[in-house]
């Protein structure tokens, strides 16, 4: 059950990245390179950090998954920029869940609950900062537009205080997620951001 | 003999990063930099995925020839620049040799032969990425002009299923490395491209 | 001791890395992630060189650090702007330190003393090569102004060649150390540089 929420948070993430390599002109193979990055970069990033072989590294899936999205965006581009809304709101789920599964997974492997929050965080996001990087933009997570990093920050931090008092499990996990994703649809919705330091870039 | 062609193809990697800070107006330590880079940086993210402590960081040579190849491009550059016709059939014969060999560490290390050969893609192409995204520079990969990936990920599926029928060896690593190093020379010959999306950037 | 320098060069770094994120307009949580780069990015490298758990993932006192520091730049960055002279001559002491401290671990390690140095270089300059690369700039390394991995590596060198020789402990640490922080001061002060390769970028 986990790793098929995690699948579709892997595939999610490979159509938005699939779809930035449209948007900047690059070929097939440019378009599956970002969409591996986005997709998997935030959790093998987790798994050297955690010092155990990245789990993309071990199961099938997480190999042909971001293929299939490459794919999907190759020949119908056009529709899924038009679902792209829907994808958003995909987007918001696989941040949830990735900001929980990452945060369950670090405090399986003997971090403190700070620290695994920390390393939560860096799952859900760290994807997304590969695949700007690559394409050779500022991580868009760096504005924090409609609160992105936030939203991962809140979930992780619940997954953790949870597992402290002795909550684990799918219920935990799936209530982290539903935190994150929640705050992450409702920044958008009403266009929260986060604010600079005043005077900034003066 | 297997660790002479891996510095060879270091020596050449680490050629065309120094050339590159060159261009870039660099001075002789980020020249160096570029250099290593480039020339190390793909067997160091393989060794890492692979959880073992990077090669580069016990062998002697790996990190001279990196320092040996940014003193010849310091001091002589425009000869160097003026055999990079030479230098571009070498850095496809490096390509060749990394994605196979690569391919075949991860193999000997019990990754299964896909994620294997996607190990041996990593390998091959991962230094060429870090060194255009530290100079400022979306990677000519994703553009994969005259196809770059795909022949290393030729070299590698080759490779991994050599191995998966029993032959190993630095026969099959030779075949492989020819292989992969074979479709570059031609698609450079007859500028060979792989597709764009159609409609891709408007 | 050697921990509250560590924390020390720690704080500096943040500062520098959120003092980035008010130039290039970042809102709060992109000043966080700069400072946190920065700051951590170079000692999390050398761990995972290491193949061990990074030392950023099982101190609290890392964390806590970057978030102060960006608070503190946060809502006194003009402040902190005007004692910038100060802070570089904290910065080039945190130069010397993580370049010393991260050749000292690597030698504890069991690498040797050139991939040692190495290491300590890779320690002191990769947070810094991490920040530029997120805000969309060529590392500033690269071009080396005013001599900045140069003293890295002659405080990396000297540590690793004392300990050749049968001297540890926090004296070869600081005097490798303060080598290096005194030919970072130096050539700031004269804005010695290293030269680049005749004729570059023609």
């Amino acid at each position: 059950m986990s790793e098929i929420l995690d699948l579709v948070g892997i595939f999610v993430f490979a159509l938005s990245g699939a779809l930035m390599g449209v948007r900047k002109k690059l070929d097939g193979v440019g378009m599956l390179v970002l969409a591996s990055m986005t997709a998997l970069g935030g959790g093998v990033v987790r798994d050297l950090i955690l010092n155990v072989r990245p789990i993309a590294f071990q199961s099938l899936g997480y190999v042909l998954v971001p293929v299939a999205a490459t794919v999907i965006v190759f020949f119908w581009h056009p529709h899924v920029a038009r679902v792209m809304p829907a994808i958003l709101v995909l987007d918001a789920a696989g941040l949830g869940l990735f900001c929980a599964v990452g945060t369950e997974k670090a405090l399986e492997y003997g971090l403190n609950p700070l620290h695994a929050a920390l390393l939560g965080v860096v799952t859900a996001v760290g994807g997304g900062m590969l695949r700007d990087v690559l394409a050779g933009e500022i991580p868009t997570l760096l504005y924090d537009r409609q609160l992105y990093a936030v939203p991962a920050m809140l979930g992780s931090g619940v997954m953790a205080a949870l597992s402290s008092y002795g909550l684990h499990g799918w219920p935990a996990t799936l209530a982290a997620a539903l935190l994150a994703f929640g705050l992450r649809i409702t920044s958008m919705r009403f266009n929260w951001r986060f604010p600079m330091a005043k005077g900034a870039g003066q």
